[in-house]
Order: structure tokens, then sequence, then C-alpha cells
């Protein structure tokens, strides 16, 4: 254990000392460091909330002063279940450890002792800053995890080395708050979840869905200029062609419960390989075909619990910018190059090229079970993606008992705005499937020949995507993203028809612009344009209209400066192409 | 009944003639006149084949000659259950005649005697022409229809007045055989059935997913030249949400069982107005933002048997252009207008406005139960559709008792191939759903009002549309919904090089192009492009590279004549544009 993990694990011992005293009936039960400070679990007698924060950090700020020194004695097991014979929870650990027959240890620091293990700081008095910590939320928490277990009352503090980390940290956390999906995308209209039509389910608003439909012309743009082609398939699939697959014998438990139709029994697919797979062997397959490369924006079904689902992040019903190629073996690690090359190339045109980065994720060969058995089948594919990998150049990190059951996986990661990394998407490599499902193709020599295929996603999830993405722009998206691009803001009624007019010139060269008629004045109406984090907007006064010209100002740059009509359409386009 | 239903009729007791002097076992139930000539169900001792056709036409044809006349007389129930006593079916309908107390008659010509109601022709040997009437097939039937009876077989002839009617009919028959879309989708590659995906549950090959990107984006251009918003809602829907719209009351037959979800009991949703209502009371809604206007190619799910599906038409899964439109009560008659005219051109710009009419489906007085009631709404709903309608000069006509529960519908009509006219889409008026889910917004003197909301498609179901065009079409598509547009077709292996550099050039203009770089003969090549329904094709030989042209070749206009590359991609692309 390091100093600042002594020092935060001394805090929740001091946290447990203030609410005993202040609070003499409660139950205490278990209170570690974590990454950001500390925490500590309590049965209260009767329930608490942040405002009673104050007096406890209070009482803590009281006591610390005579925290001089923690010292500590064994124990044995029938003298300190008597100590802890009121409290159940105690009572539990201290038998678990006399059944592993581990020692038992008190911790005292001046009028407070507790069952611990042993780690704190030397002299909290003097070693701990009082302005590097402090209490910060309460939270249920069910004893040891388990919502079968009594929900008891979680106390969270911060803590770090210096007033300065703490005050850093906050910082940071305001911003991620300022940045979080769910709370830009109320704020911007960009979607929601209505309880009603579903938890885990959510709608694209018309300014979200102007997104979405970027987003897919996105990815099928740069699918096509890939040599893919697109398919399109129903979210549901019979039970043998899961059964085929082997879903139903390996993740069943993330699937829904089966549909029956007139007799035909369906489930909502977990995945799209099969039908991707049923699509290529509707006709003989030639090795002059391949490589095939089928992609779609298909829908996935995910059985998850309430507790789990979040945001656009984790979500009952999503749409995967999915493909499955289909190669011979000896094509393979040209084929992964390509998928690699299509993937940087598509985290680029989102802007999101210095925040994401990739992992090779392999087998653990001492931890074979979990993994299809096939020793030089692993050994090939692992091979093959990493010298895909580095022939291209491609920065990665290498990560053990990370693959899928049936290959290796290049992760794509991306930290969200809490600071929490996240695989947004994979491309993985699979000698499984063609097994399955009998995938053959006729060789040079007339032979048959088993395929290989690749799954990958383009740009992950939309959903997911959308998500990382809102919070990567702060919901300032660039040009080619924003619903709104360009907001004409008339001066008074005077010049709404006037604006009419530049509006409509301006939509029907395909950009997206909108006019604020309403009877607000003209800093509302900007206020409004700059919340709703607009790239563009110009004001129509006298001047405008006299002298036909528009005065351009950004989001990102103020303003812009005096343009003609032309002048303005002509930028903003050629903004837009950029990524799109 | 008319002349040529009493031939067809009498040819009916004819072909139970011949059966029972070739197959004197065998039980004969009925034969009634159809549309396109007669048939009649037999139960035979042993079975029979087409191949048993031309034997029972010739005895037919031999039996004739001596039909000169038919005679009747009533008969006692005792005596005719007697003549039937082994044979159960005509005692079942003898016995429905008694218990109503109709009279029972019996029918002769020549030697054989029916149990009948008559409308005969009088001289058949004479009246009918040897030449105008054949059998055409067997098929098996189950006794009065019914699932749970015996299969029986029947046996099919054709039918008309004179020779030059029944070739004419034969031809149609043979026409609509080839535009079929299910033979046609497969020839064409354009999508494909897989039982092990799911019945019922069609994927789009890559060509088709060219056809069906093509109408979504011309669905989605027209929506947003009159003023619609796009959404995109989840194909789910809680058990909450059903109960409310009241789709559960009335539609749960059209539904699939539910589906639980850690406790929460969610639908395949079989509409999405309830998900486009939740969405638009997101916010509060002024008399200031309406119409509002919500379109999405929405996933529909519906409970259909397995003997009813039938290619792209009857689906479990489909894909509707469909919109929710929300309305001020005085702004309907326009919005009205507005949806006859989105329509209107969405057909024309498809190429089907005469191909389509338009139905007016009003409710039937006399038969109010099947209705919401309330007859002001009802009068008020058809009354504003009607001068819509007539407003704009929209040819229609009505139908009574064809309305939808909650209010009349206009309905878009078109023939398949066979000749059979079926729905294509609606448009409908609704005043219950704004009543199920309190729809207000504040009018202008700060008052609570209901909208009104119309409930249309644009084009239809994708899948169904998609159907109608393939056999509208006999798969040869206009250019701007060819998978492909031009084929590349070099004479030999010399010009691939430069032939692919012809397609690069078209493929970057986003013209669809195809190069046939295999070792074919050039006819043979021809021959393929043909056979795809290619718009158009190139060769490329030692002139086309000498000179620098190209010698274009269209499907519908033979050869158009020699252009530069320019002139080439300068004609497609005006084509394209024409409907895209």
């Amino acid at each position: 254990m390091n100093n600042l993990e002594n020092k935060r694990h001394s805090l929740a011992h001091l946290l447990a000392a203030a609410v005993l005293e202040l609070y003499p009936e409660t139950k205490n039960t278990i209170g570690p460091a974590i990454d950001n400070g500390f925490y500590y679990d309590f049965e209260f007698a009767s329930p608490i909330t942040d405002k009673d924060l104050p007096k406890i950090e209070k009482k803590m700020r009281e006591i610390i002063k005579s925290w001089k020194a923690f010292s500590h004695k064994e124990i044995e097991i029938k003298e300190v279940l008597k100590i802890y014979e009121a409290n159940p929870y105690k009572q539990e650990l201290i038998k678990e450890l006399a059944d592993k027959g581990e020692k038992i240890t008190l911790y005292t620091c001046d009028k407070f002792t507790d069952l611990c293990r042993g780690g704190h700081i030397e002299n909290p008095a003097k070693d701990i800053s009082p302005s590097s910590w402090k209490l910060s939320r309460i939270a249920g928490a069910y004893w040891r995890g388990d919502e079968k277990n009594k929900m008891l009352t979680r106390i969270y503090g911060l803590a770090f080395e210096t007033k300065e980390e703490l005050e850093n940290y906050e910082k940071k956390l305001e911003e991620a708050k300022s940045r979080d999906h769910k709370k830009l995308g109320r704020e911007l209209d960009l979607f929601l979840i209505d309880e009603e039509v579903g938890k885990g389910l959510p709608m694209w608003t018309p300014k979200g869905t102007i997104i979405k439909f970027a987003l897919e012309k996105y990815t099928r743009d740069l699918e096509t200029k890939y040599g893919y082609d697109h398919v399109s398939t129903p979210y549901l699939g019979s039970e043998k062609l899961y059964k085929t697959s082997g879903h139903l014998d390996h993740y069943k438990k993330n699937m829904y419960a089966p549909i029956d139709m007139d007799g035909d029994i369906f489930y909502l697919r977990p995945m799209a390989c099969p039908h991707h797979i049923k699509m290529l062997q509707r006709k003989p397959l030639s090795y002059r075909d391949l490589p095939v490369r089928y992609a779609e924006i298909a829908d996935y079904n995910r059985y998850e619990k309430s507790g789990e689902l979040m945001g656009m992040i984790r979500l009952r019903k999503f749409q995967l910018t999915d493909a499955h190629i289909f190669v011979t073996p000896s094509g393979l690690k040209e084929e992964f190059k390509n998928v690699c090359r299509l993937i940087q190339e598509g985290m680029q045109g989102l802007g999101l090229s210095d925040s994401v980065n990739y992992r090779f994720s392999k087998r653990d060969p001492k931890n074979k079970e979990k993994y299809y058995p096939d020793d030089t089948l692993w050994e090939k594919a692992e091979g093959v993606m990493k010298e895909a990998l580095d022939e291209i150049g491609l920065k990665y990190t290498e990560a053990t008992d990370e693959a899928a059951f049936y290959g290796p996986k290049l992760d794509v990661q991306a930290e969200n705005a809490n600071g929490k990394e996240d695989t947004l998407f994979t491309a993985q490599i699979d000698f499984l499937l063609p097994e399955k499902f009998d995938i053959n193709y006729t060789a040079e020599d007339g032979s048959k020949q088993r395929v290989v295929m690749i799954h990958r996603s383009a740009i992950g999830a939309l959903e997911r995507t959308f998500a990382f993405l809102i919070e990567h722009y702060a919901g300032a998206f660039p040009l080619w993203l924003s619903p709104v691009q360009i907001a004409i803001l008339p001066v008074s009624d005077k010049f709404n028809e006037y604006a009419e007019k530049i509006k409509n010139l301006l939509c029907d060269t395909g950009l997206r612009a909108t006019l604020d008629t309403s009877n607000e004045s003209l800093g509302k109406k900007v206020r409004a344009v700059k919340m709703q984090k607009t790239p563009y907007w110009v004001v129509i006064g006298e001047k405008e209209v006299t002298a036909n010209i528009l005065n351009l100002e950004s989001r990102d740059r103020g303003i812009i400066g005096t343009l003609s009509i032309q002048e303005t359409i002509k930028k903003l386009l050629e903004e837009t192409k950029l990524n799109s």
C-alpha cells in the first residue's frame, strides 16, 4: 500500500469514529480506500441524508486533532465476537476470517477501534492536510454487493495528497458532469428514454435523428470506399439458427426469452453473424468471389437488468455498425489490415483519433478452458493479427485473457467523461463459425476449402458512439454533425420576410438553417443559439438588407465578418464536406 | 346468373360426370362457377395427379356431345338421402337444406344427375365452344374450407365465352407468372427468405439493399420537402403503452406474445403511433408548434400464420414509411390535403400514378357497433376528408364499412401481377388516440385544446411496395432504382485495364457501374446483362480505346450511339436525377 492509500484508509476509520460518536446506535461494517478517496458502509438506526454530511465532517475534523498514532493487537475469536455481539456484519466477517484460519487484528487510534488488517498513515493529525479531503455524498449499497442482502448507507469521501489535487479532481468532475451525455441529450433535445415506451429503449428526437442519419451515411460511405456490400436482415432469428451458431450454448444469458410465432420459435437476435452467413450461403462460393464483405447497421438485442442500463451506453436494443467478412486463409492478413485502416479512418473523420487507443486482446494460454480448444488455430490467428497490426504501424497495447471465446480481438478503447475506459467496439478473427455453418468455397484447384471470418464494427454502436461524441464535443458538434448548422436571427418582425428568403436559399443547398421569428429580443435569440451550441448564426437587420450581406458569427471563432450570401454558402458547404 | 356463369356451372357438372365415369369409387361434393372458369371438389379413392387431367378432359369432350338439355325435379329428403347414402358430403348438404326448410332439387343432363339449385346453359353440346374451355390444374382443398375437415381434391377448369378470350387470359397469366416478384426476386438476386433465419422474415441482398436505400432516401427527401421531421423509435414497447393506446383491447390477435425483460413486459410493436405520441409529449405544446409531423421508416411486427405468409407481401416483420401528424382541428383539412399531395407526388415519382387508385373508406352508419361511438366526430372526420379530396381534385371511389375503428381512411389501392387488388397503404384521420393519450396544446387564448391526429404512409411498406415495383416493372427498374446502372463489357482480357479505368470514372460520380472481366465470350456477357435487366452497357474493344469513346446501349431503347465518357456520365446522371 502506498501512502495515499494508507491516508484514505485512515480517513475511513475516522469517518466511522465520527459516525459512531454522533449516532451511537449505528452498526459499522467495512470501509476501504478507493480511487478518489474512501467510503464506509453503515446500518443507521434511522436514515440520514446528504444534509447530515457537514455535521459528520465537522466531527471528523474535531476528532482528527487527537489522532496521533494507530496501534494494533491480535485477538482471540471468542473475545472479538463478544466485542461485536450486537453487530451481525462484523460477526460474519470474523467467522469467515476464522474459517480461513487467518489472524484477527484490531486497530485503534485514540478512542476508536476497528476490526482491520492494517495499512494506515503514521500520524493522521500531522500527515493529513485538512484541505486535502472532504465528505462528498451518500448512497445506498447492499451488504457485500448482493441484492439479496440488506441495503446499507454508504458515505463517500474524496481524499488526495494536496489541496490542489483535490480541487483539480473536483473541477474535472464538474466538467464531466457538464459533458454528461444524458444531461446534454436533454438540454440539446437529442434523445429521450420514456419509461412508458420502455427502459433501455431510447428514442432519437428530430435533432438526434439528423445526427443518426449523418452517422449512418458516414459509415456507409466509408464502407463503400473499402469495398463492402450493404445488406439488410431482420432483428429476429429462428431457434435453429442460434443452436447452430452456438449462441444458445454460450450466450443465452444475454438473450431474451423465445417468441412463439404459430409454432415457429424465434429469438430477438443478440448478433447478426448467422444472418450474414445465411446470406452468403444463398449461392455457391468461389475463390474468385472472396473476400465477401457484408455490412449492415444491424439491430441488436441484449438482456440487461434495469439496474445495469445507462443512458445511451447500456441498452436493451441498439444498432451496431456491423460487418462480416469472409476471406481465404491466405487473404486474411491483408484483409485484417484493410479492416484496421477503415477503423482508423473512421475514428479520424469523427475527430476521435486522439481519444481512442487500441488493445490487442489475446487468449491466456494458462486458462485454455475459457477458449475454443485448438492451439494451432489460436497461434495462427494471433500471429496473423499481430503481423497485420505491426505492418500497418498501429500503436496498441496487449491484453492477455481478454480474447473472445473463438478468437483474438482488436479492441477500440475510449475514456468516457468520467475517466472510465470502455470498449467502444472490436474487430475479431473467427475460425469457429465457418466450421459450425460449414462455409466452404471452391479453391483454384477445384477443392472445397474453409473460409475464415472477420467480425468487425466500423464506428461502434450508433447509440454508444453518439453518447461518446456528445461527451467528447460537450455537445458542440462539428458542422457536418450539427442538427442546426446556421441560425438566422432577424432583429425584429420587420426583417422576418427577408430572413425567410435567406433561410430558404441556405436550405436549398442542403444546409440545415433555422429562422427565429419569435418576439424575443435579439439578445435572447443569440443566447438561445449559444445554449443550443449552433455552429454559425447571422443577425438580419437594416444594414444586412440594404447591403445584401451577411455578418457571420461562429460558435468557436467569434465574428467571422461580412460575406455575401454566396460566399457564406460556399464557406459552410466546404466545411461540411470535410468529414461527411 | 349470366350466360357465362351458367356455362361455367354446366362445365362443373360435366367434369363431375366424367370423373364418376372414369373413377366410379369417387365421392363428388360441390362444384361452382368461379371468376375464370369452374372447379369441382372430389374425394378420390386413390389420389390422382395433373397427369390424369388430359384423360378426364377427353372424357368430358366425349360426353358433352350428348348433353343437349338439363331437366330438374324436386325430391323428398328421405329419397335423396337414400340416393346419396354412400356420400357423407352430399348428406351433410342435404341435411342443412332440410334444416333451413329449403326445397331440394336434382338436375340431370344426359346420364348425370347432381344435387343442385340450377343455373345452367340450355344446350351444352351446341352452346359451349370446345375451344373456349379446358381443365387447368388440381389442388388440395379442405371440405368447406375448414382445415379441421378432410382434404379433398379440387380440379380447376378455365372457361370463357370464346377461344380468343381464353387465349388472352392464358397469355395474361403467363405474363403475370414471369412478373411474379418471388420469381424475379430470385432471378435478379434481390431478396431471399431463408427458412432457417425465419419464415416471413425476408433478407435484402446487396442488390436489393441498394434499392431499399434508394426508396428510403426517396421517401425522406419527399417528406423533408413537405415539412416533416424524422424520428427514430424502437420496435418494442411496454405493455402499459399498448394498454393506453387500446391495441391490447382491439388488436391483440395481430400481436406477438409479450416478452419479459427483468420484470418489465414488452411487446414487439404492431404500430408506431404510441411512440410518436410519447415523442410529442416530451415537452409542452403550443398552437404555434402545430402541425407537428413525425416521419419514420418504422419497424412493424405482425402475428401471421405460416400459411398466410406471401413473398414480400405478407410478412411477420416489415418497415412502413410511416408518419403521424398532430394538428389543430381548424388546420385539419389543409393538412389532409398536404398529405394527399405528398402521396400523389410519391406515387408519380415511382412511376405508379396510373397503377394505383384511391378509395375513400367510410363507416357504415347501419353497422355502428364496429366503430368508435361518436356520431358527431364521424360526421366531422368524413366531412373534412371528403372536402379535402374534392378540393384537390383527387379521383376516388367511395367504400362503405371499410373505415378504421377510430376514423375514415383514404386507401391507396393497387392491382398485383395476378390482377388482385390490394391496399398498398392508407391515410387516416383519428380523434381517438388524442383522447386516450390526453394530447393537448395551448391555444391562442391560453386554453387547453385537443389535437387531431393523421396517420399516414408515404409509399407504403418498403417490402410490399418493393414487391409491387418488381412486378410493375417486371424487374426492369428505372435508372435511379437499378442496382447496377451501367455494365462495362471488355471484348477480351486485353481491354480489362482500360475498362477498369472507365468503371472507376463512372463510380466516382456516384453512378453504379460493374465490370465483367470473366473469360466468357462477349455474346455471353451481353446476354447476362440483358438477363439482369441492366439499363445500360458499353462494350470496350480496340475502337473504343483508340478513339476514347463509348458506344452506349440501352435495355429499353437499343443502341444510343457514340458518346464521350463525359457525355455518357452527364446523360446518365441527368436521367438518374429525374426521380431521385
